[in-house]
């Protein structure tokens, strides 16, 4: 299998490769994440595909570049990481009890030596079922601090997997990254 | 929540509760793990119930002990940990592009002051669908050496999370405890 680029600085995706036995380096990117773009699965491939896009041109021919996106829909809307405690409180007490769905968009590129580019983009869903939360656990988790740089305000695996009732797909892609579709991407790459 | 004895020598049953933030110490059981039950949901409740109770007639009164046992299911057969490496590839051919179950029996038992046993007992089941695996991959997987510890030959969390499409139920079931359930039953004890 082929060494890629993950255009990631998340720690998660970065644990889901080295677990899944994947060989990567990492090379972030500034690609902005702002869009007009509203439905989740378009918006984590567009936003994957920029991470990556952004990351390829600045490599040589003939290196593949990985990037992912990961968010929260419910309802219709998109739930990105929390802008504060607040934020990550009304987001927690949202998910509390219901079902939603964690979308990872991924888009892995490469530029041929004779200038052509290759491209794979996917995007999987999992839905996720979360357990009811009082104000105490609500609270009790923000002050762990885990909720603030993740869509949802969650981190499925960490201590907040006491709250996870069920997931239906696949558990890695709300990790950050769906290990299996990637790794058969790779595979036939 | 109440301090727990964990009966189980499972490191990866230490992990889950550590991450869940539930407290516990271990001791492990030196119960009996053959039975003529044949239906999963009742061997995983019985041998957990037998972990459980060897443990806690060790201990003080007041003390709570969970005992869990964790088997694969597929056709009406029960797959435990592998005899040796042989065995390993027969159960990983017969995974391979299906769909299994993953069966986790917790039993949580207090041996009160005034001489009452209080126990809770129960089993969950999570669905498992494995992608095709070649000749390669399981030698691969093998040479690992994870498959030798675990019901079914392999472990969701480590390298085989590659080779995992989908799931339907709690992932923490399938690592080796159901950790939402148990978190319910330790708070309301």
């Amino acid at each position: 299998m082929r060494n890629i680029i993950l255009a990631s600085g998340s720690p998660r995706r970065r644990d889901l490769l080295t677990t899944a036995g994947i060989s990567f380096e990492v090379r972030t990117s500034d690609a902005d994440e702002r869009t007009e773009l509203t439905d989740p699965a378009e918006v984590v491939q567009e936003l994957s595909c920029r991470k990556c896009l952004d990351v390829l041109r600045q490599m040589p021919s003939g290196t593949v570049v990985l990037g992912a996106d990961t968010i929260v829909a419910m309802d219709g809307t998109i739930l990105g990481k929390p802008e504060d405690e607040a934020d990550a409180r009304n987001m927690l007490r949202r998910l509390a009890g219901r079902a939603h769905d964690v979308y990872t968009g991924v888009t892995i590129a490469e530029q041929t030596a004779d200038g052509k580019l290759i491209r794979k983009q996917f995007a999987v869903r999992t839905a996720v079922l979360i357990g009811p939360l009082t104000e105490e656990e609500i609270s009790a988790y923000i002050a762990t601090g885990e909720p603030m740089d993740k869509a949802g305000a969650y981190g499925i695996q960490g201590v907040f997997s006491r709250h996870v009732e069920q997931i239906s797909g696949d558990y890695f892609n709300v990790v950050g990254l769906p290990v299996h579709a990637v790794y058969e991407a790779l595979k036939n790459w």
